[in-house]
């Protein structure tokens, strides 16, 4: 059994007031700090004990060969896999001849809190040596949002209950070992000492390291300096090099303080230079020497209140969903925040898990957050993709298709799935990309996105379903053979989720084709081809189960046998470590919201009946063995009236890591999880879509909140949607006057709060789920 | 573009009357010689030049790891791979200071003959060294098909225009260097120094060396032993760890001849010692010398006349075809004589393609010829099957079903293959190993067989395929997610032919079971198991195009895009190798027929019309990328009136190996094509079936056929039939009276020759098969 962290239930930080050995690992993705740029895991500063050491580059990655036992056409060779870059840090301390270290000695008091105001970690520590000196040890970490380079440590410690005579060794330090992390198909693979050292020098100010990769040829520079308030102290410094290390010895007396302020600055690059690289992280450094502690630490919290201003999340009668949605906001916007036209891993810069590939987690459930709270991140990472275009036409062209078709999973663009029937056959994620183009556009008018970006990606992918489907007969347009989201499944024909969403591709591409036709006609399109694209969209095939009044997720899926639910014992989940694929594929059991998404994405095209018929058919199947379903889940349950279980899985969602529900936190954090916790309220409680540029809701409260109010950013305006049992106050807190609609009627807002009432609706009892896979009752009183 | 060999057409005979180094692996393929126990490649004496040396023991493998790129619950781990053992086949010469090596100084003749009848290799050679040296080398070697761990080799040496001093060095040879074979998937993986030296000892008689397999703990021991007939000579012996020698030196007058027999023995163990062992092969060695050269030959061509006596085709009108069905004939014979419960691996002994495993090949196209040549030698491979009953056990429980899931790929047992929709999802193999025990038990009433064997194999899949296939709403029974025959589909629902073979399965197993029902009570039958394959045999779905009047090959295959076939380029072929199965298998391409396997072994489930339209239907899909394909499209060619096809794929699955059609003759000969050319002809144009336990034939010749005959055994009987344009022929040439069909009506044989007429038949024009992928013409006046 997996223990996990208990963490106390504020509404604006995360807190552990005592430190677990055994649940390190989880807590160290759960206090990672990130920019999206640089990911520092929440590790000790004295390094040791630690679950998992982490430090990461957005993009930084190690080139690993993909072995097969049968080889096929079109696999690819290599992967790529993220690495643990050099750690900064390291702030090692002797108290007299013994090393500050939790496992030895008395650890009288241990807390850590993660702000997410502030953007802070802190960590306060009272420690008696086994010899029986006590000091405090008092940090503050970030990572800042503002510097993109830069983070940074402000590190005290104090002698509590005499005088001693204290060493503070500061470290950059590449290369560390790192624990093996087992078998499981869900880890990264580990390589040993990725780097190779190209630099190392520790002068009286500044030490930096500058190491390249041995495969994937990326050249990577650290530095850090410092600044000491404190006794007279003896600073000496070393470099090697895989280490550079300032050490700094001083006597404390009883109640005084020793305050190191470390700076770290981070870079690397593909093409530039030695010396470029090291000037680069030297610079960064100086500019947050100038800005100095104090001033980092101002940056931060601006960058958040802006942030906040226009993206917090109130939730009244359930304070652990309220700390876990800005728990899920902060890390989300970590993620993405400075990520600049570089990916967004499933774990952000948490975590090595997945070997930090980017999945369509980025544009499905990461980028809607953030597209409604901090556009320009959700922009940034759409044009990353679009940086990528080239290598995804090189993959359509190897596969023999049109347009381009993007990687399952990547880091630096390139496919680097080494199991088919769920990488290269899950097609969908160019819709998914391409809906999230359409999303972002939609949703913020920014033309030279739309122009520049948006139509490239549209038409290449829209290129790309014409070529993948194909007309039958009876001239209806079928796209056979390919993966849906639903990982339980492989290989079907026509997956209606997958169909629906190239449906809208086909139309948004043949849309901004005309709205841009100088541009379209550059690309080659012409109007035979958007006629083309509009006619597979009409004729596209959605499969429909007439005796069960169901539709079946791809063809044919209602017709095989259920999976055997009662017969699989409950530590048999996840099935996909403990039964065949084979067995799996062939059943009917769900993984993850796959119609269930269509329901929610596509919800244009199905009736209120039909939702309501498919979600509670789908309920009976689905056994959320990915982390990418409660979300989804909360949203049809909370349409189609099933209010409690929305709540529930609301529960589920928020809580994926700070309740280390699937047991890997400690490979980093579910970064599409915690932006689903925000979708899971706005989209299912607040019944926010937005089908076209016009922005709709249809709020509806379970019976366990008092009370839902979110912010969020459209077309240039901040909004603020304030939900009760019996009316919803829509507000506009900035920007021009704008229509939204509330449960089909328009309203308008041009400045002050528009209070209307929210009309009966049905509350339904939840329909049964797989046995044992009920999620968790957040209500236990109503039930 | 690779290079073919060109053979003399001869009837009973290949005969190479020149060294074409370019095409050296190809004949070491042809002209291998085994007894199913040894293989002994064609390699030349002297070792050197060769294409890839082999000697083979059937069962000895090593085990290598499986790698995956991402890792699945029950992927196997390891594989088991042929490995190349200990060679005896050695004799190298020395001409005065010169090794006779044919690439050096000149060839003057070099002539090489397999003969089908003398079951013997012949080698003559004329060459004159670069000094000037002339000799004359013939040599002939066996395999004994009577005394199974035995071979001889007669090597002669004669000086030719002057007096010489010669050396011959015969020698045990382990671990050989290996030539890489590159990366096509259907090549073997391999292995350096498999083998572990234990023991090695020459003495003045005897030479023997044992070896282990590193991993998979086999011991194999191989001794010779010589006898030498000429003028005086000194002889020495070496024996090191993995070479053993004799040295005889003399001195030859023009004319005079040294004459060295040499005798192998061989054998191999999982369990017994090294003195065990090693006592083995002395003793087969002291047999064999008992039973001297003479005696070897003769004992051979007595085995080989009993055999052809039951077994041999005549073909009038096409010299390749009558060549081939001998050639094909033989070396099915060869692969399968004494296998003796082993395995008869898709390449028999003749070289390491697919890694020596053992496929459906076996049970499907090479089991029919034996049933009804040598029917021992069927039943000894169905044994072997039977022998790893519980390894299949255990197999299927791993899958989480009933009964016995076997491999698809394997030497000892355990599933070795790295690619599941390709491999466990084949389910199909476990349906045709019934059938072979099916087909075995009606042609041979073989009481013994049928109750030990048979029961147990039908009762455990019967149970397999009731667990893996369930009742629908409906109450029909479907088998859904698996991989039929044709390699370019996979994880598909309800596989026309695997629903059939599962059908007969069902069937067969309950009959079995109420025959034996001791037995089966034994085995936990119950009245209401065999209900319940009855019922669902009875409702098993076979689904059907409507629209199109044809069987899909599975559910909504005839409604998948049709493969490009205008635009794929010749030399794209074989489409595994320039295609992804992602795009492959979804759409309308066959590798190799399935549904057309379907209307031959489960004839008696459609009608003639439906054979038709099924035939013409997917003739035009169907591109024979695989060798196991060309022989059921002959057969139903046959069937559906298209004789003149039918010859034109006779010929196809006969030279497929004498003509190199698939370009991979090297790694070894494709057993089950040549199988299959027997197949083609007599249950082709012979129109041979046998759905119970009565033999049916309806006869018919293509025009570019004057006559066909053959002979079989049948329930203890040898049949002859021989087919003329008019009338057919049958003759029971030993046994009991019996009555067979002839084109539905009965005819009775109780000694002499009855001749019926044959009834006129459409011949119709071939249909179109996929541009480009028509079978070479047989008889190209006609057209």
């Amino acid at each position: 059994m997996i223990r996990q962290a208990a963490y106390a239930v504020e509404p604006w930080c995360v807190r552990e007031q005592s430190l677990d050995l055994d649940t390190l690992a989880q807590s160290e993705s759960v206090f990672a700090l990130s920019n999206g740029h640089i990911g520092l895991r929440g590790n000790l500063e004295e390094g040791e004990p630690h679950g998992l050491p982490g430090t990461y580059l957005n993009s930084v990655y190690e080139l690993r060969p993909l072995p097969y036992a049968e080889a096929g056409y079109g696999y690819p060779e290599s992967g790529q896999t993220v690495i643990n870059i050099t750690n900064g840090k390291v702030i090692r301390l002797l108290v007299e001849d013994e090393p500050f270290d939790v496992r030895y000695g008395e650890l009288r008091s241990h807390e850590r809190a993660l702000d997410f105001r502030a953007g802070t970690l802190t960590r306060n520590v009272e420690w008696t040596s086994p010899a029986g000196d006590s000091v405090r040890v008092r940090t503050v970490r970030l990572v800042s949002l503002v510097q993109r380079g830069v983070a940074a440590i402000r590190y005290e410690v104090e002698a509590v209950n005499r005088p001693v005579r204290i060493v503070v060794q500061s470290e950059l330090v590449a290369n560390e070992s790192l624990p093996d992390l087992g078998k499981d198909p869900r880890v990264a693979g580990r390589l040993e000492n990725p780097l190779v050292g190209e630099e190392s020098v520790a002068d009286k100010d500044t030490a930096v390291l500058v190491h390249r990769t041995r495969h994937s040829g990326l050249r990577i520079a650290a530095a850090m300096g410092h600044e000491i308030d404190g006794p007279e102290c003896t600073i000496t410094s070393d470099d090697f090099e895989d280490v550079c290390r300032y050490t700094i010895a001083t006597r404390l007396q009883q109640g005084q303080r020793l305050c190191l302020v470390k700076y770290l600055a981070y870079g690397w690059s593909s093409q530039r230079s030695r010396p470029a690289v090291h000037d680069q992280v030297i610079a960064a450094l100086a500019a947050a020497k100038m800005t100095g502690w104090d001033g980092l630490v101002r940056e931060q919290r601006q960058f958040l209140d802006d942030f906040w201003a226009g993206a917090d999340v109130e939730v009244e009668g359930d304070a652990e969903v309220q700390q876990a949605v800005r728990f899920g906001l902060f890390h989300t916007l970590q993620a993405g925040a400075r990520a600049e036209r570089r990916p967004i891993p499933a774990k952000g810069l948490t975590g090595p898990g997945y070997d930090g590939h980017t999945f369509w987690d980025t544009e499905t459930f990461v980028l809607p957050l953030l597209t409604y709270t901090r556009p320009e991140a959700a922009a940034d990472a759409l044009r990353w993709r679009h940086a990528t275009l080239d290598l995804a036409k090189e993959r359509a062209e190897q596969l023999g298709l049109r347009g381009a078709a993007f990687p399952w999973r990547t880091i630096a663009g390139q496919e680097c799935s080494g199991y088919w029937p769920a990488g290269t056959a899950a097609f969908h994620i160019n819709a998914d990309i391409a809906d999230a183009v359409i999303r972002y556009a939609d949703a913020t008018a920014d033309e030279d996105f739309t122009r520049d970006v948006g139509l490239d990606i549209l038409v290449e992918t829209a290129r790309l379903w014409r070529s993948l489907g194909h007309h039958n007969a009876k001239g209806r347009f079928r796209i056979d053979g390919v993966t849906g989201p639903d990982e339980y499944s492989a290989l079907a024909d026509n997956n209606v989720y997958t169909n629906l969403m190239a449906q809208r591709n086909f139309r948004a591409a043949a849309d901004l084709a005309e709205e841009y036709p100088e541009q379209a006609r550059r690309m080659g399109v012409t109007e035979e081809e958007t006629a083309s694209w509009r006619d597979a969209a009409n004729a596209i095939v959605i499969p429909y189960d007439k005796r069960l009044e169901v539709h079946p997720q791809s063809e044919g899926f209602t017709h095989h046998a259920r999976w055997d639910f009662d017969d699989t014992p409950p530590d048999h989940y996840p099935l996909l470590l403990h039964y065949p694929y084979f067995d799996i594929y062939r059943k009917q059991v769900v993984k993850q919201a796959d119609l269930v998404l269509a329901l929610h994405l596509r919800g244009d095209a199905f009736t209120d009946d039909e939702k309501l018929r498919d979600f509670v058919y789908y309920e009976g199947l689905t056994v959320r063995d990915s982390s990418l379903s409660a979300c989804t889940q909360a949203v049809m349950a909370a349409e189609t009236g099933h209010l409690e279980l929305a709540h529930d899985y609301i529960g589920e969602a928020a809580l994926m890591d700070l309740r280390d529900l699937e047991h890997n936190t400690r490979d980093g954090l579910h970064i599409a999880s915690l932006a689903g916790t925000w979708t899971a309220l706005v989209a299912g409680l607040g019944g926010m879509r937005q089908y076209t540029t016009r922005l709709t809701f249809a709020p509806r409260l379970p019976p366990g909140l008092s009370r839902l109010a979110f912010r969020m950013r459209f077309r240039g305006r901040r909004l603020k949607v304030t939900i009760g049992h019996d009316a919803t106050v829509y507000e506009l807190l900035g920007g021009d006057p704008l229509e939204i609609d509330h449960y089909g009627e328009p309203v308008r807002l041009d400045g002050g709060a528009v209070r209307v009432a929210v009309p009966p609706f049905p509350s339904r009892p939840s329909p049964p789920q797989p046995p044992g896979r009920e999620p968790a009752r957040r209500d236990k009183t109503t039930r």
